[in-house]
């Protein structure tokens, strides 16, 4: 059992309420309305501006200068490739460049965001990288569970494009790749006895990425 | 026109949904829930820790002694005072010190709370102190406003004691000081093409605080 | 041996040239010059004021609130005590207020308090700590060893107040207490794989104390 | 006479003491020991590295994506570019890659890079850019002075590798954009009455580069 899976032990029922969340269910079934998966993309845009911004944390925290390279390709390649595929997602979706700009952050976007923000300032990379976990390890698991129960009908599935990108091989590794990272930060700086904080940190992480799918259900008033 | 009267005059959708929140509405009129005011009673508790953090920000980024020294002045006002009066509060609601130790906190008080820390730790003192503008000026606003309607029934209203404090000359005072000193901060760092940043920060600060309340009035779902 | 013991024993030549530098060997025998020790009374007025910026620094980063309440007790002590302490050495020395506040921070001063500074927010609480040891420690271990090289002869010695308050029953509790609490950071982040990294932070703090010291012993130019 | 000029006007003694060093008056007559150079070197490129963080720490405090991108494309710069020329100068004096890995930080090149820094933690993306701006600006000023002066004889100068990067178009470029922006940031945030803070800090930022050259003249103890 690697970190990442004791984390998820110790919080059955947080990681449980965001990966199993009515949106994901719904998403897979095909059943998503899209008026949600658009609220969903817009926030997801602003939440991407300020993952880059943990990867920047990331890259100032760094200790070593291997340390540093590896978080400045993490944020180059969000704010080089991801954003550009977000945008063009968007695009497919009747999203424009504009309606992305305009948009503001709804507070279960701000919560999510901040508190990884927040985590990775006050402490170490471990902390920010816990934080940023259930968002880069959870959608592959995510991703590559809805692609098996869709099957081959993926092809035809009215959200593949999502679930095709996080099942795909690519970002497979990513998040393959982040899980030995964590491995290797806890090596470092887990003890035994800063395991629950860190769990705690897990847990709550992971009830604001479920909040974070529950605002796209939420209907929505003028703000 | 003080600078917080700008900043309140360039947002008044999000400060009106604060300010005038059903919550404070019906805590005017003695009608809100005592189950929605103790939720917001273990909330605001989590928040206040929340809240000294950013005080000892406001230390630590402090550019002169004198700038420390009043951080400072307000972060053990905070530890050393308010938590201890918000305990006492608790108690005759029936909240006991475990209680409140045991509680989470919920996704609008990681919200508005990471989110000022996060303005700060980003931005200068400014924007630190627009951020949390709302809450340290607005209840004083919100409070005075409540006890200048409730009259002398103030003396046997069930929320008399929150009113009381906010209202209160004590509270009054700190929130007149509290404005100077970000008049103080214009002064040194805004300029007229910084004013619409600051005025959207506010204006998120606003809303949040306008969520805190709200989520106090949402229905519990079990966490 | 505990952590500080360890830490000590990692970085034999560096505590060296901190502990015995000569500027300390030569306050020990009451022969250094009296502008070196001016000289030295006001950078370490200016490194006060950094001192508690790394503590506010502790506050914010604190995880819980028992943390937060433990650093703002020392923030508390350095910028309520302790300054006005060192402001009356000064007075003594002929060292006005007014020359206190007109001084420049000199390299040596930028060097080690912004490293400390830097050293807490890029770590945790536990590399915060380990770059302050040095001087929190240190300086009780220095303060110890003289007032027992120099015995009864303390009462008349040139620098019996520096040596006295530091040999002096109640700093030496404080250092116990932060040798205490650095033993208990370690107990939950620090593991053998981590222990070089605390160790080259520890060493280069020490060395920066030392170049600290020598700075006050360096002719001065005009700036 | 745009902000770069009024800072250097304000803060005229540390800016001679910078620019007109004998560390630099030496190498525009040929006459710098190599040892020294080399020593300058070897803490140059741990300078770098600390640099670097200072670009992830200003994509971190970016206001917009657009802030974001620049500052971004300024850290994949250092660590893709300057840095591998950096190690290729070094090889070509005798330094190899391990004699870079091996070296420690000198308390200059501490102090400087910590200070700039823990200016831009504590303070916004203005105070960082103007503590950065004696090295960016300050060494494409210094780099076309010696050009000018050394005049055809370049080609065999024994430092005409240096000069020749620093006098030669692209970084003159980066240091003409760099001064744009500093009048951008400064156009944001700065006012008369902030104004004397800000030539504090580039004094300080001057000093602490004269030093830096200081630094590789001194004599080398053992460490």
């Amino acid at each position: 059992m690697d970190v990442f899976d004791r984390l998820k032990a110790a919080a059955p029922d947080a990681w449980a309420s965001y990966v199993e969340h009515d949106f994901v269910r719904r998403m897979g079934e095909g059943s998503l309305p899209e008026e949600a998966f658009r609220t969903y993309l817009v926030q997801d845009y602003l939440f991407l501006i300020q993952f880059a911004r943990a990867y920047a944390l990331a890259v100032y925290k760094g200790r070593s200068l291997a340390d540093m390279r590896a978080a400045q390709a993490g944020l180059s390649a969000i704010l080089d490739v991801e954003m550009g595929l977000h945008v063009r997602l968007c695009a497919r979706w009747g999203l424009s460049p504009d309606d992305l700009e305009a948009a503001t952050e709804e507070t279960g976007t701000v919560a999510y965001t901040r508190f990884v923000l927040d985590a990775g300032a006050a402490g170490d990379l471990l902390d920010l990288h816990v934080a940023l976990a259930p968002c880069v390890i959870g959608y592959a698991e995510i991703g590559r569970r809805l692609a098996e129960e869709i099957g081959p009908g993926l092809a035809t599935h009215p959200y593949r494009e999502w679930i095709g990108e996080y099942a795909g091989e690519a970002y497979q590794e990513l998040a393959t790749s982040a899980r030995r990272h964590l491995g290797d930060l806890a090596a470092r700086a887990m003890t035994e006895s800063r395991f629950p904080d860190l769990a705690r940190l897990f847990a709550q992480a992971s009830r604001l990425e479920a909040d974070f799918w529950q605002m796209a259900l939420d209907p929505r008033g003028p703000r």
